[in-house]
């Protein structure tokens, strides 16, 4: 069963509230002797931190994580790591209003309508708040593949997208966008500002690139490298829809533009294009694994809307408190801790089915 | 660890080969004292039995389950059924010289790169024959939610899509390409008889609706209702996209456009809209359900293209063989089933966390 | 995966070692809506506390529960519920002399070839300091299963066993064993009052009762009740055998004599007798179900024995430090509570396959 | 969940009937590019095998096994291994007698107050024909660990143990039991066919034994070696016990008798004595690996019993057809396999979590 718990081998449980003490997570099946420290995680929850900027949330948490367990001498032992963040500035009397009243496009009806009660305050368990934990998690997982590299950017803000013959790595932290692009950085600005002064929001596109993978990670049929991509990005607050290489536009394709060709390489094929996206049978080809999905705007606006209450009646609901006008700036570092922890799971669990070392060419092929 | 088998408390397990004696499932979970026959599951595989238009391959497999284990007079025990189907058409010899080289965009190189070994008969384990099983399971899956209703259809095939006010649910089964918009269907018949002659290959996009699942199923925050269908979906074969309500567009629009609203209905509130395809925080709305999934186009096609062999030499690749110009099209009924075996199983987890008989309003909160 | 998580449906993942600053667990699957506080978690983790007696470690660990989410206004919201214990009496410094020694009997040595690395102090998570969370998780599962009643009591310290005639349910708790024959608690106290002294330590056999299980729990074939109850139990630092009704005994028997045969009931038959522990097929039968286990003995004792490093030297050894003469003692709480999990484990997953309202007579069946 | 699937990487799911027209398993997980071909799974097989002794029954199953999956031209491809069996000896009639009532101490009454249905052909799903899957796979799994060896044997039946001074391998194979002891084997076969001629039946305890395991395998704290050998075994139709090592004799050692040495010895710690069994915290130690199960007597005698019916009317059961007088004989291969199956299933998730190469001393340390 999977309620609160991602992945199979290298495996995470999440718990907490956006309201509650504390949020942590549990790191199970990380590989031992693997240096890990409290700042190596910080500097993954420091990117995701909120109040870093007019676009995101105001609210005020230092994000500070604590390693409980697991580790000794900064080394993983291979028991369980224990990661905790307390909470320090949640406001519960913010929600006060919204305690019986279901906001358009939040969970709050789904969790009453599934559990018949529901932590009202900022949203409970269904706040994104938990990725903070996701995030902490991710930065684990990164140090049990050291060879990967993994990117996340936002390529589309409301209806504005980048031009990609802009792309540079470096401008990604240098706006308050995780935007590639400096020139469409620029335009979201003014864009985000006018959004956000109307009390509205806006959605937005997310891509996560990890460079390094070799051939041969995610196993078939039902524990793809795409699949467990799709789940994982999924599983994250406001996700709407998930892309591998060419996605949704590769219906539109035909068979001959869509394909990856191959010449000889150093070790491996060398593609020629990337329309997959790195995977080929839920399995990575050694090529770059390109993924992105879709944010649709924050819930929390302050238009008037229509909704009703758990008593039955009919109310009308404008949310009021602090909240980023666009959730998927933030969704950038809790896309790459995601797909960070299924590269970690499927790796151990490649390792674990078929060992270290095979490759292409195979000699060790019958 | 999931590598062939999908799901929790209904579960399914498949096994088998393109090319191989016999393909196989195991349906474990399922609840005591439904009735299901060889007959009911015979229904949907031959919505997916292929040969039945010029649009899809030639290969002639009856596609016959037979039901071995866990159903007793008629009716399931609670014990795991086993269903079988035998492979009765494979043609290995078609694929003796593709043994050693690898088809761009098949899977041949990963498996390889992956198992340093690799079934080349037809695809092996990576060929769409597999979802045969998958058919049959969700076939099982839908007589464990009576309630529920499921639908696919192809909204687009390669660039053209659908007009969606020509809807007709009773135009899917009358055209080859499970087309809701008979025009569309008849301008499709046109553009993949041009593609197929061609001998290449175009895309798609499978929508799936569910009607009638009620509020509260999926458990978040990492079994979710929607992460549970991307992952389903995603791991269909050439699948690269996946969508729940406004999918990947959710990113352009604002929050007023997006939301969903809601007033007073019959025992559930009654939303005004449904951008969010039914389900809110990863939990069922009690509205439709709406997602959709992109096909690839077929990889198998005439062309010449470069590509490499398993010794490392760089050769060139004309997939002959028979194929589907469009796997999207049997991948209308793969969809539906995969949506059945997820809802099956967020129902009985639901069943087993909840209960029975809660739902909006809720006289059962304290 | 199951390194550090247990059951299913009703799932616990503890994480911390011995001598961190916290140790904790997060419960998964919990039903909404259960009323459950910190001090009815506390009043079990009392049970198991050290130090309560001269025959247990006089570590002083309050062992102070606190609820960080899942919670909220005293009733379970259907979230994780995280539950966090922080460690006051470690003393780390004494175990720096076999910081490179491996102490027989204990898994020092194998922790090492296995991971690479150790966690040395106080047996870190080899320790059965992870066992309070057991029995708080232990305490949350009870409640999900109101109409049973779990017992446990030492029937076997040493070589000394209890005379089941003298049975007293009162007894269990007015003596330093949770031993429910008041004569023989008199015994052990000598007995091991002795034991102690010369710095050795005794095994001892633990018993479980579940009362109040009806008919139907536990799903065969891997998911059998008393398989759960296996791996359960055999999860307990120091079990090296577990027993279902007759238990090993039952090799001995022939059929007559193992045989329960019954007799009508009120809405279930009236078994005659229960040498099957309450478990046939791995499903219960709505008996008494009950269970054993045997605990080594303590392996930190005061002798001198021979042993190698981690360097490859032979090294003598001694364990000083607190320690529980006999860890059978406080194994009753903690198989209490690995009970309770395993029941309400089977009772969500039941439920969830099942449903509610079948028994015997059957009006539902075919 | 878990129902009829055991295991995590290396995954056993079963299916099929006594009764049923085939049985079959999917073996998951299994390494690439190992050899494996029908006749070596059907060595295993024929030791489980019916009717090849009078103290066995006399259904006659030849037990035929295909693979129709998993495996091309003699090696494992990585893809699940299908593996069926014919059923061709079921004769139905025999039962219909028991159709509607519940033989004490079979699964009759417990399965149809779980599923208000029951397979009474034989015990459908609860006969011990199912086991002939567990061999199958459990001699793929052996493949898995080539330097591991694994033997079974019967060390008691009925009341009658034996000496182990006189304990032979090579005895094993050369009496009706498995028994190590040919003196031993001479007075059951005395004592059985009274039992058998009776119409009673007796149990019995199995031995089984693992050399060449290296230290390091198992997985604490809830994936312990020991833990997964105990669902392995009780999960083993009529077990009611297992215990490790000293097992429950080791209730009444105290800590120096119980305690093994250690003494350097070649590339592990020579251990003086093996009282664990070979695992210590859940970890094997590199030592031999000794487990053992007890078998309760067959519940099908010919004495009439006192029992119900599914109508609740008291009737009386005496039970004829064809069966094994002590079902503990035919469990020693069962045993085995299921001891090979939780080893490959240590091993592989060992490799994965830790990697090849870690051993002791430990060059690898920080």
């Amino acid at each position: 069963m999977s309620h609160n718990t991602f992945g199979h081998l290298f495996r995470v449980t999440t718990f907490g509230e956006s309201h509650g003490p504390t949020i942590g997570c549990v790191v199970d099946g990380c590989p031992p002797r693997i240096p890990i420290t409290e700042p190596e995680i910080q500097l993954y929850l420091d990117k995701r931190r909120p109040g870093q900027s007019r676009f995101t949330t105001q609210r005020r948490e230092p994000d500070a994580v604590r390693i409980v367990s697991g580790v000794m001498d900064g080394v993983t032992t291979g028991a369980p790591i224990g990661l905790l963040i307390d909470n320090v500035d949640q406001r519960s009397k913010d929600y006060g209003e919204i305690k019986d009243r279901y906001r358009p496009g939040h969970a709050d009806f789904t969790y009453d309508a599934k559990y018949g009660i529901r932590d009202y305050r900022g949203g409970g368990r269904s706040s994104a708040r938990e990725t903070a934990m996701r995030v902490a998690a991710g930065a684990v997982a990164r140090k049990v593949i050291p060879g990967v590299t993994i990117r996340g950017a936002l390529v589309q803000l409301g209806p504005n997208g980048i031009d990609r013959a802009n792309w540079s790595d470096a401008a990604i932290d240098e706006n308050p966008f995780f935007c590639p692009d400096p020139k469409a950085a620029e335009a979201w600005e003014t864009y985000l500002d006018e959004v956000r002064k109307r009390g509205s929001s806006c959605g937005a596109i997310v891509e996560v690139i990890a460079d390094g993978v070799p051939a041969g990670w995610g196993a078939p049929l039902y524990g793809k490298l795409d699949a467990e991509l799709a789940s994982a990005f999924m599983s994250i607050n406001a996700v709407k829809g998930v892309e591998i290489g060419e996605g949704m536009a590769a219906a539109a394709l035909e068979g001959e533009t869509n394909s990856d060709e191959m010449r000889t390489g150093q070790g491996t094929p060398a593609f020629l294009s990337n329309h997959a996206g790195g995977i080929l049978g839920g399995i990575s080809t050694g090529q770059r694994i390109v993924a992105r999905f879709a944010v649709k705007p924050t819930s929390s606006i302050l238009t008037l809307q229509r909704s009703v209450d758990r008593h039955g009646d009919e109310v009308d609901v404008r949310t009021k408190g602090r909240h980023d006008p666009c959730v998927g700036i933030r969704a950038v570092p809790v896309g790459e801790a995601m797909m960070a922890i299924v590269l970690a799971d499927a790796f151990l669990r490649h390792r674990g089915q078929v060992g270290d070392g095979v490759g292409w060419p195979f000699p060790r092929s019958p």
